[in-house]
C-alpha cells in the first residue's frame, strides 16, 4: 500500500509557504525557549495563552491588564510579567489565567502557520505525548522549526529529527530530504550530547547569559503530557 | 584575533533575505543539475549565459534567435535547444555563443541573490577552483542552496557542507548552525556514498527518468577550473 501521509520538516518560518498542506497538522518548535516555556505554563495550569508577533501588540495587551510575557534576543523585556524562561512559569499565580506571549522566534512561527489545519506546540518536554497524539490523527505532519531570526537553528532542527524518527518508526508516513537529514543529525547528536550543544549558537548565547539551567531543562524529555493547541487567537490545552 | 569573515549556509532561496550581507560573495548551488551544467557550458567555451527565472522570458529570447536551455521538473522543455543535462552542453557548437537558461530551481536562486556583492556558480565539478578563489578574496561567503521548489535539497546542502569544510580548514572564518550541520552531514555522507544518494529525492527522480549518467557526472570533483560569475544580466567566465 502506498503511504499517503507525509512527515515533513520546514527549517524556517520563512519557508513555511513552500511546506503548507491544507490537511496537515503543524508542530511549532522553538526549543530555546518559547515552546518549552508554553508547555510548562500549561502544565502549571495557565488556561489560555495569546501568542502575538510584535512587542507593540504585547504592550497593548499589558495596558488592558493582561499578564504578559515578552522576550527579544534572549532577554525578558522590562515592564512585562514574564520572559521566555520555563522557570518563570512554574508558579501557582498563573493557574486559570490568560497570558499573552511574544518572543523572538516562536511566536513568529505560530503566526506563519496560523492558517494550517491545526497548530500544536512541540518541545522535548512533551515529546512522547505529542508523538502519541500525532500518530493517532491519521494526518500529514509539518514540523516547523522557529529557527533564529528565520535562520536554521540546531536545537529546533534536532527536535524535528527526533520527532521524525518516532513518527517514521510507525511505518505510516513517507518523507523528504529535510526530515531524513534532521533525523540523521539527531541520531548522531545523541552519541555526544555535549558536542551537540556546542553546535547550537543559541545555547551558547543563553549560556553566556547565565541561563544554563534553562538549557538543561529544555532538553529534558517528557516533563509533561500537555499539548498546547491553537484555537483562533488562543493557545489552549488539548483535551 | 577575532575572525571577522563568516561562511554561512542558506538552505533555500526563500530564506535568502535573512542571509544577505552587503559585502559577501554568494555561491549559487544547484548540483542536480543547473549549476553543474553551467560549469560544463563554460568549460566547453560558451561566452555568456543569461539566466532567467521564467519560461516566458526564455521563450521571448528564443523568438529573438538566441540559443536557449529550458527545463522544468527535470524535463527539457520542447522547442528549446538544451535542457539541464551537462552532457547537452558538451559540444563545440556552443563555443563563443550566448545561451539563455531557465531551470526549476537554479535560476530562481540566482534571481534571489542578484543584488549580492558578487554571485558565482558552484558545483562539485569546479569545487577546488571555487574554494581556492573564495579563500583568496578575504570576504564573507554565503552558500546558497537552490533546493527543490524552495525546499531543502540533500545534494545542494551536502555540497554546501563540503565547501564549508574546505573554507573552515583555512581558519579565516567563523560560522553558524546551518554550516556546521551541513559540514557534518557531508562528512557522514562520504562514509557511504550509495546511501547518501538514496537520501536525495531529486537523484531518485532523475534516476527514474534514466538520467543516472547525469547524476554520476554531477558528483565528480574537479572536472573544470572555470567559475561562472554574474555580471549584470550575464553569467561570464571569471578571469
Amino acid at each position: 500500500m502506498e503511504k499517503k501521509l507525509t512527515v515533513d520538516v520546514c527549517l524556517s518560518p520563512q519557508m513555511y509557504s513552500s511546506h503548507h498542506r491544507d490537511e496537515a497538522i503543524v508542530v511549532v518548535i522553538d526549543i530555546l525557549r518559547a515552546t518549552s516555556a508554553m508547555c510548562t505554563a500549561f502544565h502549571y495550569g495557565v488556561e489560555k495563552m495569546i501568542p502575538v508577533a510584535t512587542v507593540e501588540e504585547a504592550t497593548e495587551y499589558k495596558k488592558q491588564g493582561f499578564m504578559v510575557g515578552a522576550e527579544r534576543n534572549g532577554i525578558a523585556l522590562e515592564g512585562f510579567d514574564f520572559g521566555n524562561s520555563p522557570f518563570s512559569y512554574m508558579t501557582e499565580t498563573i493557574r486559570g489565567q490568560t497570558i499573552v506571549i511574544s518572543t523572538t522566534n516562536g511566536t513568529q512561527a505560530i503566526e506563519a502557520a496560523r492558517n494550517a489545519h491545526r497548530v500544536v506546540i512541540g518541545a522535548f518536554t512533551n515529546i512522547s505525548a505529542l508523538c502519541d497524539w500525532l500518530l493517532a490523527q491519521n494526518r500529514s505532519v509539518v514540523l516547523l522549526c522557529s529557527g533564529w531570526k528565520n535562520r536554521f537553528s540546531w536545537e529546533d532542527s534536532m527536535y524535528a529529527g527526533a520527532v521524525t524518527k518516532r513518527l517514521l518508526a510507525a511505518g505510516l508516513y513517507k518523507t523528504g530530504d529535510a526530515a531524513i537529514a534532521m533525523a540523521f543529525l539527531y541520531d548522531e547528536s545523541q552519541k555526544n550530547q555535549i558536542k551537540f550543544l556546542r553546535n547550537s549558537s543559541h545555547a551558547e548565547r543563553l549560556a553566556a547569559m547565565g541561563l544554563k539551567k534553562d538549557i538543561k531543562y529544555c532538553f529534558q524529555l517528557d516533563q509533561t503530557d500537555v499539548i498546547p493547541v491553537l484555537e483562533g487567537k488562543y493557545l489552549v490545552k488539548l483535551t
